[in-house]
């Protein structure tokens, strides 16, 4: 459900159109256009309150991000982090990531990033995991030939069903970690979810997957 | 290495000519002949002390068991095992699996199972992991179209490197947990390393996969 608890994070979202593509419609297929440079664009759904998008953006100077996230409320704070680091190469939407073929167009996305996506326990919602095959179907035609989707999450049951639905989908498991904070994964950038379950505990699944 | 502590075993293995089979290669295509009953036949590769075939073949009583084991002084045990209970639906096979192709004609076993199999963890040693693709590929030889591979091991770096190596494969994910023993799967039947390293508290995975 969607949350209005800050009426001002739609107003404060406007506010800065430097940062955030209040029409992102108008950007579809010509996105490159909207960044200063040309370079890859990854883009992460669900993006939250911004602590990976922003943290990928300083890291990775050479490539472009959009972080995409439903609520407004959440991604205001995500807002307020590119804002306070400057970011050049980060943009945020506003939107769901059912319509992503709206915005983008086929072959403009260079990666997916989906990190502990609402895991939707219940078998009867299972269609609403942004893993299921409905959404797979969307990433393949904005991603590139080849393109590959990076997925964490804490939530086993998430995981278990993503590989599946990976599978099944024909995509091809590049890199897996059953504990990725005890791996060798190099270079990690935390979510803000990651940050609070790991600290109580839990393991972080990771894996990437290509469409062939 | 293979470890001959008990010079008496092979002796003890030719005791038996109606639980162990000498000469395997005499019955392939035709394994059916070996048993009681004309039903599915499923494998188990490095069978170890036989705990898991033989509580698969008491609890399946219309399934024909093979046990495949390298180490003459380990399938001894099984061999106790199936003297004891008086198993007619399960055989064993003191060979090595590289060699499987001899044994078995093309689609004559309907299942292959993996227990704990040994990890080599070294990347040089990969080629010897039985989940290795030149191992997948004799059983895929050996396998009925569409037939599975059921794969359990605590062993995370070898759990990781498997599903990788089935995906590459092409080999449909078609069930996968990440901790068996807290999970909805039913009548699991330990193997001997499934209780030693679970009761050390360590997490047992396991997947089935099935050739396409
Ligand atoms: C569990 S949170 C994780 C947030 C962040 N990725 C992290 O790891 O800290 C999931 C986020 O995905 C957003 N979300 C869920 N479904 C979405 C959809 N269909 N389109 C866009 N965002 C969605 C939710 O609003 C929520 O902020
Ligand atoms: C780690 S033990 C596991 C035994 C048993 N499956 C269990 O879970 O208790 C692995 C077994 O596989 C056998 N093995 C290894 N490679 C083999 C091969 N190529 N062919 C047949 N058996 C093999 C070993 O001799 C050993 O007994």
């Amino acid at each position: 459900m969607r949350q209005r608890n800050k009426p001002w994070a739609k107003e404060k979202l406007d506010q800065y159109p430097q940062y955030v593509i209040s029409a992102p419609e108008q950007h579809k297929g010509k996105w490159q256009e909207v960044f200063e440079k040309n370079q890859p664009l990854h883009i992460e759904i669900g993006t939250g309150k911004g602590r990976f998008i922003t943290g990928m953006a300083k890291a990775n100077p050479n490539i472009n991000y959009i972080g995409i996230e439903l609520q407004d409320s959440i991604i205001v704070t995500a807002l307020d982090k590119i804002i306070e680091e400057e970011l050049s190469n980060v943009k945020l939407i506003n939107v769901n990531a059912e319509d992503l073929r709206e915005f983008f167009a086929n072959f403009e996305v260079d990666r997916v990033y989906l990190n502990f996506s609402d895991p939707w326990p219940k078998t009867r919602h299972a269609k609403r995991r942004l893993t299921y095959k409905t959404f797979l179907n969307i990433y393949e035609d904005i991603l590139v030939d080849h393109g590959e989707i990076h997925f964490k999450t804490d939530n086993q049951g998430l995981f278990e069903f993503s590989l599946m639905s990976f599978s099944e989908y024909g995509l091809l498991l590049k890199d897996v970690s059953l504990d990725l904070h005890n791996s060798q994964f190099e270079g990690n950038i935390m979510t803000e979810y990651e940050e609070k379950f790991s600290s109580k505990g839990n393991r972080i699944y990771r894996c990437e997957v290509q469409f062939k």
